[in-house]
């Protein structure tokens, strides 16, 4: 995670160095990779925050099938992220009180702007024109809508590479555990 | 196709343009994602090739399970193309002459330091030192080495999105065969 906060830092002065590539398994086994933002770590944990809509293909292939692989790469400091681990799907179903509230707390998190983007239409629909296309208004103070949902992703192995100073380390999670984690770093061949 | 390099020519004074993100599918239905670069189209066909180490995990998967998508975000233009086909993995044990053929001019079109790489040590094996990290000399006009691989990604249906215009298209392509693909495009909600 410091290494990863490191990067975040010296690759602040783009704006697209908060995106990053997730791929999942989709029906029948198709990789399915997308490009998302980072929307900051869980608190007290190394969880992974995304923004999503509840209303994608995406949530119901990752509740089949959790797994995820991020790809983010750095493109001023030259490094490469590999982070693989267990995707969370929380939406305004969950029974999980603590869950809804980290929910609640992303939404607010998020800009009114790309709260409004959850009113809209279905994403991936067909459509004839681009009469869809309206102004939506949002209360500030409102709570998150149906459409929003959130995803955490728990790292439990990260592939790094620099390609500047070509160094590769495999870093594994040791311990399970929300509260705090224990990792083992080795050193391989780039 | 058209439409990608257009998005290429208007990213091409950054370096990172021609990088993408190939997801996957590994052992146990691991989704697998990293950032790879583009070596052109194939000629006379609209598959994409990407050079590749022999001696990676990846290879073995992808003999197993030849799916991919690959994630190409333009940084610039704000246009994310979503491409998934079929992956041929091309080495130097290929019994087709007109494969061989191909990774030999994908060899050739490779910079002789790029080819340089595949003299090195595996990638991925643990390195006590960077005593690995050694001067290699390549012979310009030797052809392909053993862990020299050309993948080819032959495209089934591209999800295009364009983050300035807020639109979005879906291909899908209407017609299977190397010589010329049809293509049939769906304006769908972003």
């Amino acid at each position: 995670r410091a290494l990863l906060q490191r990067a975040l830092d010296a690759n602040a002065h783009l704006k697209h160095s908060t995106f990053f590539q997730l791929a999942t398994v989709g029906g029948g086994g198709r990789p399915a990779n997308r490009t998302v933002v980072f929307r900051g770590f869980q608190e007290q944990c190394d969880k992974i925050q995304i923004n999503t809509d509840a209303r994608s293909n995406k949530i119901g292939e990752i509740r089949e099938w959790p797994l995820g692989e991020i790809c983010w790469y750095f493109t001023d400091s030259w490094e490469q992220f590999r982070i693989s681990g267990i995707i969370d799907v929380i939406d305004g179903s969950s029974l999980d009180p603590a869950k809804l509230q980290q929910r609640e707390k992303a939404w607010f998190a998020s800009s009114v702007k790309s709260r409004s983007q959850y009113l809209g239409q279905s994403p991936g629909v067909p459509v004839a024109n681009d009469d869809h296309i309206k102004d939506v208004h949002i209360d500030p103070s409102a709570g998150p809508v149906d459409a929003y949902c959130l995803l955490t992703l728990d790292p439990e192995k990260v592939d790094y590479v620099n390609l500047k100073s070509n160094q590769r380390l495999m870093f594994t999670r040791t311990q399970e555990g929300d509260e705090f984690n224990d990792w083992m770093a080795e050193k391989v061949s780039p």
